[in-house]
């Protein structure tokens, strides 16, 4: 499997997080500087999250579109693409096939 | 955090496994040794899995009976708690709330 598919020597936390019955599920992962991440699945939904930190959230796999707090513009992402959320703000995904993805804070 | 809570020196496999249309979602990890274990969760449902190798369901957190294939005995387990699944079978589960796991093969 190649890197890019994988964290290697990384810490991971074993109890998933479960956001919104079950809608999202992550599981977070340590890297040996600190660095968190959360690995997870949005299932398909409409769903508005909340953010505390900066947050680049990497698609993997599936497709969304996300419209930002006090933004009209609605934009599309795919596997390969991210987009970025700022700190304590909010953006209101539409996942129509399950969405895996990377999320990346700070 | 407790080493009981997170697994260290590990790589992660990015994307999770869905199943059940995400009643069942999990991410692989993979161990120095080449070990494989999913952590995963579990929502409330009813369900079978089929087994390939032999598993050993490890309870994090949660509720749910189990009754393996061939056996008239429902089984309750709970956190700390685990199963044990022959090869090449299969289990029927309920869990009345989100039930997180991690799933030792071989």
């Amino acid at each position: 499997m190649s890197a890019n598919e994988q964290f290697d020597g990384v810490s991971v936390i074993k109890k998933a997080n479960v956001y919104f019955d079950g809608k999202c599920v992550s599981h977070a992962v340590v890297f040996p500087d600190g660095t968190r991440k959360t690995l997870g699945v949005i299932l398909p939904s409409e769903l508005d999250f909340n953010t505390g930190s900066p947050e680049i959230m990497e698609v993997l796999a599936g497709r969304c579109t996300v419209q930002l707090a006090g933004s009209e513009v609605v934009t599309e992402y795919g596997a390969g693409q991210s987009f970025s959320v700022p700190a304590e703000s909010r953006f209101h995904i539409v996942t129509l096939e399950a969405l895996h993805y990377v999320c990346h804070y700070g």
